[in-house]
């Protein structure tokens, strides 16, 4: 077989459905945040990101920089091995305790990424458990399906957000077979919540576990940060809290938190948790800040809401369509990939202005999108620059407006 | 079914099998390296680290500290989003460029960690390209096998570095089918090296493409820290070399090298490198400070093979047993996951010495052992105080001395 011809031949596709991904090369500018110089083959350009997960700018705090530098200065680069053969660091032990805390549960274990805390520990529960069935909401992150997957367990998919529809699913299976139902608070495409509340009940009443990705919710909701569970007072009633150090918190890693049998089970059998080099130090340091900083500081938090709210009266003034949510995630629906696209590199190149066409496998095809993520440090300057782009390219190519 | 109980049970197996994990909770100290802070229920004790995957100390290189520092100055704590989704920094063009460079490659791709880039690139060679068969050694990495089982393509199982049984397998394959063969260089429990020319002798032989993970060698072989493959002349015969950047490069990361066109596939297709947080920006440029380094300079390599050369002489001397092999680890069987773990207490808490033992799954039951991986900063005085001690341990718990 001719490998290389298979693997063009496969890139072709992609360029012909105009959804190849060009990533932007971009250098974040500390302090100045959310610009970024944009690196090009003609040289470099200023530009103002908005489609970053760095939702609260805790990337750029001033306690999450030092600490990573002092933890540098203290232990070095990397943690030097896997948590079993010499790479648990105590600022591991520290984070640990921190996330356990935030979430109201005996015990936390951190992963390199959210990614891998998903699929490592729905795989394990899913590959250990004689049993299990998994209940996986249908608009489920990549990283649960593919940890459900690799349980190989038995898997039944109920419809997005919808409670009926799960009831009914755990009605109909084996009333003794165990349980677990996985699902996300804040879905991050649509930005619609889940109905935590009604999901326990449910998992109550049919002797379910709960496993809740609170990964685009930690550090923006409740008083503490933890999430949406907290905001709702639920977080006792979840089984298992998984979140990411990467988004609001602004570093990298991911974790799950709950009982200390639960995470010490995960601990001694998850694969993807035991075989790996654990997170640097610095990683972990810069984490213990950030979250320490929000489980008190609301400012972030109040700001972030306000400048969501203010972003969408301003897109509703000029009509420009945007999905309603609850949630700090405005979707701007194009609903094709290659004019998804075209606005982008307009954007990009013509008003120096970052935002990330969202195009198939992330989103369903014919919902392509400009998803754009407002942050605190987003000015009203930032904000009429970018709706008045919006503004123009919408007149130019004929996209609808919103009815209002 | 009462979850809790059942987690419970599980650990409570591991405890009587002896093989329940405690991780040492260490804090490394920057400059002092092997050096490190154990913290322990009684309080802080010093403890000099003998089986870190650091294996060349750059993890305490100043111009990585230093220019994890300047990154983090530059641009902030993490990266902000995924690869496609704002997460691009300058920093991952460059590291790709040098590990490109590195193995003499047309591209690279970085993944978070080794372990995903195993996963990911074999999961995705194998789900896309149809009828692929991947021929993989039998002690291959967990990272590699769950990334072929993730694939779900038809696999093949070789004895371990045997080239007859390789090609036994080859030869009954369809010869229309389209073949992977995966394997190590160093295979990090036992030291040894696979016979690579041999291997692509037989995958040119057979039409396959080659996939060697050279995570325990980058960095250590090669006048360029290429690995096995540079050192031996070979790199341009393998499809794809797979490397760390949390082991002999001091940080943490993961990436393949290969063809520009496989890279992109890998990039376009692969689950685990497109949903997840990218690196952050500082540990990039730590990667690619340690990688120039490391290209330049002989020293620390030299050193290193100087330094197990020493070691291995020293537990001859003294008749600790220690499996031969042409590399850098130096395992000292125990063969008994109690025995171990009493050893490795025993050195910790009345010696300083830090070995974790080695159990299963990481190693087969029975062949538990200690690993020990000297490093060049390790000095003749540490090895005097590691040698005196298993002297004496050998001699209290009446273990089999080698025989000269
Ligand atoms: C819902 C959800 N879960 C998990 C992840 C993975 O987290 P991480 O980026 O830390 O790997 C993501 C996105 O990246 C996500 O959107
Ligand atoms: C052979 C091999 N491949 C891959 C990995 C995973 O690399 P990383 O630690 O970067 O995840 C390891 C060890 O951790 C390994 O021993």
């Amino acid at each position: 077989m001719d490998f290389e011809a298979f693997f063009k031949g496969e890139l072709e596709g992609l360029h012909e459905e105009g959804r190849y991904r060009v990533f932007a090369d971009l250098e974040r500018q500390r302090g100045n945040f959310p610009r970024a110089t944009r690196y090009t083959e003609n040289g470099q350009q200023d530009v103002t990101v908005w489609c970053s997960n760095d939702y609260l700018g805790m990337g750029q705090n001033a306690q999450v920089i030092e600490a990573m530098k002092d933890a540098i200065d203290h232990c070095g680069a990397g943690a030097g091995g896997t948590r079993n053969i010499s790479g648990t660091n105590h600022y591991h032990v520290l984070l640990e305790r921190e996330l356990a805390d935030l979430h109201g549960k005996e015990s936390a274990l951190i992963f390199t990424s959210g990614y891998i805390s998903n699929w490592a520990a729905l795989g394990t529960l899913g590959q250990k458990i004689p049993g299990l069935i998994i209940f996986s909401d249908a608009l489920n992150h990549a990283s649960m399906i593919e940890g459900i997957r690799y349980a190989k367990c038995e898997r039944v998919i109920w419809k997005h957000n919808d409670i009926k529809d799960l009831e009914a699913k755990l009605a109909a299976a084996d009333p003794k077979a165990p349980k677990l139902i996985a699902f996300e608070s804040v879905y991050s495409m649509d930005g619609d919540i889940a109905p935590i509340k009604e999901i326990c009940d449910l998992a109550d009443k049919y002797g379910a576990m709960t496993y809740l990705d609170e990964v685009h919710a930690v550090g923006m909701y409740g008083a503490h940060g933890g999430g949406i569970a907290e905001r709702e007072g639920l977080m006792d009633r979840l089984t298992i809290i998984e979140g990411t150090l990467g988004k609001a918190f602004g570093v990298m890693g991911g974790y799950i938190t709950g009982s200390t049998a639960l995470c010490d089970f995960i601990r001694s059998f998850a694969s993807g948790f035991i075989f790996t080099t654990a997170l640097p130090p610095s990683l972990a340091a810069g984490a213990v800040a950030s979250i320490r900083h929000l489980k008190t500081s609301q400012l972030e938090r109040f700001a972030h809401q306000e400048r969501v709210r203010r972003l969408r009266s301003m897109l509703d003034a000029r009509g420009i369509p945007h999905m309603p949510n609850p949630s700090h995630i405005v979707p701007v629906m194009v609903g094709d990939a290659a004019k998804c696209k075209w606005i982008s590199d307009l954007l990009l190149d013509n008003f120096g202005i970052y935002v990330q066409p969202i195009n198939y496998p992330t989103v369903p095809k014919k919902t392509e999108r400009l998803r754009i993520t407002p942050t605190p440090l987003h000015s009203d300057g930032d904000m009429e620059h970018l709706v008045g782009a919006l503004h123009q390219l919408w007149s130019r190519c004929a996209l609808a407006r919103a009815v209002a």
